[in-house]
């Protein structure tokens, strides 16, 4: 029998799985990241657990086939890592330099990307369909014909950073205007509610809460009835029922997957989504389902092993 | 040695080529477009011509590898066309159909996803590039991985569908409003120019013509320097530029090759489009090239025929 392990680096914690070659997840764990010395002891704390576990399991080299390292920004399909800002880490081969610590086959991608593999081989997804994800900002992945689209640069599923308003005076944090991520992201839904608070006079339960509300009380309070919540979250669906229906002007997928906190507003936002989606979408593309993520936040370490099994498998 | 055919069907003319199993075009030729009887006689004309150039040279069944055809409309993988408006047809598989009026393989797709194949194949594509070509429309191809994507409906690359903005008040062909087609094709061209004389006092070469001036002459009053005009190319190339860096953050391609009426435009367009890409790309996914495509109107009987040649060769 022969195992794997997927892991996903993410800001405070980095999830780890121990795969069978079946696809079956054993176990799943999670060790704090280490954010100190510009992220450089990420790779080496990732390296001793693996081999703590190997050696508290008796699993040999020659059992595992390989670890799938998902990381919060763009890889190229080398292994080259250009610049992850959350870390500190510059532009180097992170393939190259885990397989040296751990003596293991190693390949990495984009969490995004990732989540999205997961999905389409264990959770909702299609063989041709795009998976799009609320996190801290709004990630997606691009699956052709059974293959998540990687891109030139790994950059393929960066749908938080499509332009859709040329109109947007606040800049997004990648320093353009009109983003996507502007709009269809936690901060994103916070910031329009204040800017609707600000801009009227409708009452709304939001209105002179003490704490700087984040996105989930908004989401609540539209849940709830609130109009002016309502009206803030109506300006989301539509923001992603019109990029998405550009989306799948390009690709044609039969099936729109989302993910990450989309699973935590609820059906309101995925009917709503859906209903925006189908006001905007050309006729001959028009033939798409929307489903949650199945798979929550193992998507990614599950995308991570299947990665890693189709390259060294 | 193995040959081969490729069709492509347009408005007036079905251009014919008949191809050597290395790519070589050997000949290319038109026949008219029979458009009586709702389109039925199409396929009969392609099959008595292919038939009549068969016997001509001396070719028997087992010497042609396939015939591909491309139609100005979408055709899903398995041949089936979803309504093609432009010849009255409706919802039937055109690869049954002409295979059995030929005894040949046949396999069909849409022209602009073919036209892109036919430049990744021998033109100035590479193996993940845009191709996008303004013709009487604006259509596109996705390539990725040196697969051009089809999509679940064939809809894939339907880059004029793309909405970009949404304050449009006049509808576009497919009943929608604010397509890039409305900006960025021959009619879009023409009507921008019509609206920009309509709402200003700009002199212009443009104003009083008592023609109904086409697009070529809004191109040609631009490279002339004429201010009207260069205004309203340059809202064509921010549109152009504004949704390619879209579509370059889903697939993340290398190559931006422009086909069709693009191409006769000239360097100034190439220039535009590419400078107002820039002021919209996202960071990770800026490395683009824009390239003219190479093969001009013989793109799509390229890739017809090296479709078949993957099918079947």
């Amino acid at each position: 029998m022969r195992y794997g392990f997927g892991v996903d680096i993410f800001g405070t914690e980095i999830k780890m799985g121990f795969f069978s070659e079946s696809g079956e997840l054993i176990e799943k764990w999670k060790i704090v990241t280490p954010l100190m010395q510009d992220g450089n002891r990420i790779l080496p704390a990732i390296a001793d657990d693996i081999e703590r576990y190997m050696k508290e399991h008796h699993l040999y080299e020659d059992q595992i086939i390989g670890v799938g390292v998902g990381i919060p920004g763009p890889v190229n399909g080398s292994g080259v890592v250009n610049k992850c800002v959350n870390f500190g880490w510059g532009v180097f081969n992170i393939d190259r330099a885990l397989a040296g610590l751990t003596g293991l086959n190693v390949k990495s991608s984009n969490i995004a990307n990732l989540a999205g593999l997961g999905e389409c081989w264990k959770g909702s997804g299609t063989d041709n369909m795009i998976f799009v994800a609320m996190n801290t900002g709004l990630g997606g992945a691009v699956v052709c014909d059974g293959a998540v689209v990687y891109g030139v640069n790994g950059g393929a599923g960066e749908l938080g950073h499509m332009i859709i308003n040329k109109e947007e005076t606040e800049a997004c944090t990648c320093g353009r205007k009109g983003c996507v991520e502007q709009y269809c992201s936690p901060v994103g839904i916070a910031r329009m509610a204040r800017r609707k608070l600000a801009a009227t006079a409708t009452p709304s339960v939001l209105r002179g809460s003490r704490r700087i509300f984040d996105f989930h009380e908004v989401v609540r309070a539209a849940n709830n009835g609130d109009r002016l919540a309502v009206d803030v979250m109506n300006q989301v669906y539509d923001c992603a029922g019109h990029f998405l229906s550009n989306v799948c002007c390009v690709t044609n997928p039969d099936t729109v997957v989302l993910g990450g906190e989309f699973v935590r507003m609820g059906q309101p936002t995925l009917d709503g989504i859906a209903k925006a989606f189908h006001r905007y979408i050309f006729h001959a593309n028009q033939n798409v389902r929307f489903q949650f993520a199945k798979l929550g936040t193992d998507a990614c370490i599950y995308g991570a092993f299947k990665m890693v099994l189709d390259e060294f498998g």
